[in-house]
């Protein structure tokens, strides 16, 4: 059970509401999740973190799939499970398949194993690395 | 200073050296990193690291490139700085231009916010997400 | 399920409910939160916790209301689900708003994303903060 | 070393430059900290995060300092040498004495202790803290 | 509830029964657990870290009670709930008494304790160490 | 560089020093490592950790050896780097070979894995393990 009741979108403020309506519209649904429903508990920082998100997560250098997919990966490593269900989802309806997200977790998996061997082996940088 | 010396190319016995060469060759350069030359304690841990990296590394269902910049965001995440090092590095060889990279890093700095976000109003998971 | 059963109050041999008796009367409450009667299996961990937390989280030049701030902004960053609920329930009952709430976890959140960045970046760190 | 070399005030563009103008003015000092000066690589990112550093670092609900503090605590649990070094210097000059540094210590070390000991016995949430 | 549905031995390809049957015949048991159902939506990532898992945990310098203690130490300081839950369970069958579980879980929680202090105070490597 | 200076043993108030002498004596040793010289700016907390890891890490059910394994563990996986070498050198001193070294950097780099892939994949736990 979360720390306070969500705030359904029959019960937002006309603050609140604006950023309800502006996700539902750029994401083309017509619900909203229950993390921005709990940061709408604090509405300056429900406004920050969403134009936020837009803004980093929109097509740049990298396209939106592979944003997604950095956002799952770094979820699964803090084990935030809410964030590994919703941002899997979300890179599901940006095209990712069943493979990818096979080679996307034997990744996650991989980096985190190697990342505790050089820590235990306190490995030094190579110049090469500098 | 690590926990252990590296061993050297010209160190390395026959099994070891096995490791190192096809690790020189598969990269196409002609040295070794301190990781393996860490590993190399561990010949064992040293074959089945490598071999499950060049498994989970290859080309797959995802490109090289996205798989690099997967592995620095889990690295980033971790605070693990000899990882962070070598995988930026494997991804500016494979094409990882800068301005990939700040967009690398912005996801990972808003994934790892809204994660401990999530945690914090212990937000509940959505049933669309199931 | 956790790994053992708690063990109630009504269970306890002398040296566990000793202690037991301790928390309530410290907390001015008459029952036992889980966390301690699974600690309750080891009693030397059990009495070394308590003692523990009784000197900690005392008034000192930080205010106990902070401390608790402090221990959850620690849970959240972990994703302990266990010590997000139980601190935060502490934090309200020593007078934790929801403005307060809010803005402890919008600043637990920035941490978290600026970690990410300076570990990602591996900012030197400032002769001026040594 | 850093992943790219830190953009100093001198060569810093037009926008870049505006940012740290900002940073400069509102801290009262004459220097820009090397966090910024990686940022600056990603403009868009540098002008980002400094606007909501500003946003949920200012007096609220919480005051600076306590806010400093759990900044201190949170990059001290996640081990981001860079944070700690630069938080704690802030949570100086914003008054922490030794005392108070002392003792935030002592409840991050203790909260991270009873984390691990609350996944390890996986101890269920007690009804009265939903 | 799961990213997939688990894979049943009923509906594994020969591919997956293989490793499952070796799972079973190794365990001795005649069921398979959650983990490896959800791994073979990725058979190859089944059968390399069903092969690193069988190398790893194999009796050696270290015996296999002992390799069971480190993983339990590593998944309660990650808190994934899963791993904690079928390494005690492996502990257990593996000799692993109440007192031991005790010990574990109170060396865990120091570890995690002595960490975040050696972070936070940031402390310089003793000479002695290297 | 460290956030204060250590206190160095002839600059110890008596309160410090009886807790230097205790670490001496019980080490056999003559010098005294830098985390109790920066645990000295806050005695209370530095006489509190010296007695909790001088009841925690005696012989009891498990051996002090299998201790520090576990502590090393704990440390790798954190990224503790002083934390890594202190209780590496301190396995040493109890008997930690080359092999066994090698062994349990395996099993904590396979528990990092694969609590990143339960994590990921949202696996649920088994009715068997509960």
């Amino acid at each position: 059970m979360p720390a306070l009741q969500p705030i359904e979108i029959a019960d937002a403020s006309p603050r609140v509401r604006a950023v309800y309506d502006d996700i539902m519209a750029t994401r083309q649904i017509d619900w909203v999740n229950n993390f921005w429903k709990m940061l709408a508990h604090d509405p300056a920082t429900l406004e920050r973190i969403w134009s936020n998100i837009k803004q980093v997560m929109a097509p740049g250098a990298l396209d939106p799939l592979v944003k997604e997919l950095i956002y799952v990966a770094v979820s699964a490593t803090n084990g935030c499970e809410y964030c590994v269900a919703s941002h899997t989802a979300a890179a599901r309806k940006k095209g990712m398949s069943d493979a990818m997200l096979g080679e996307l977790l034997a990744v996650v998996g991989m980096a985190n194993q190697t990342n505790a061997l050089a820590n235990g082996y306190r490995v030094e940088v190579d110049g090469a690395f500098q």
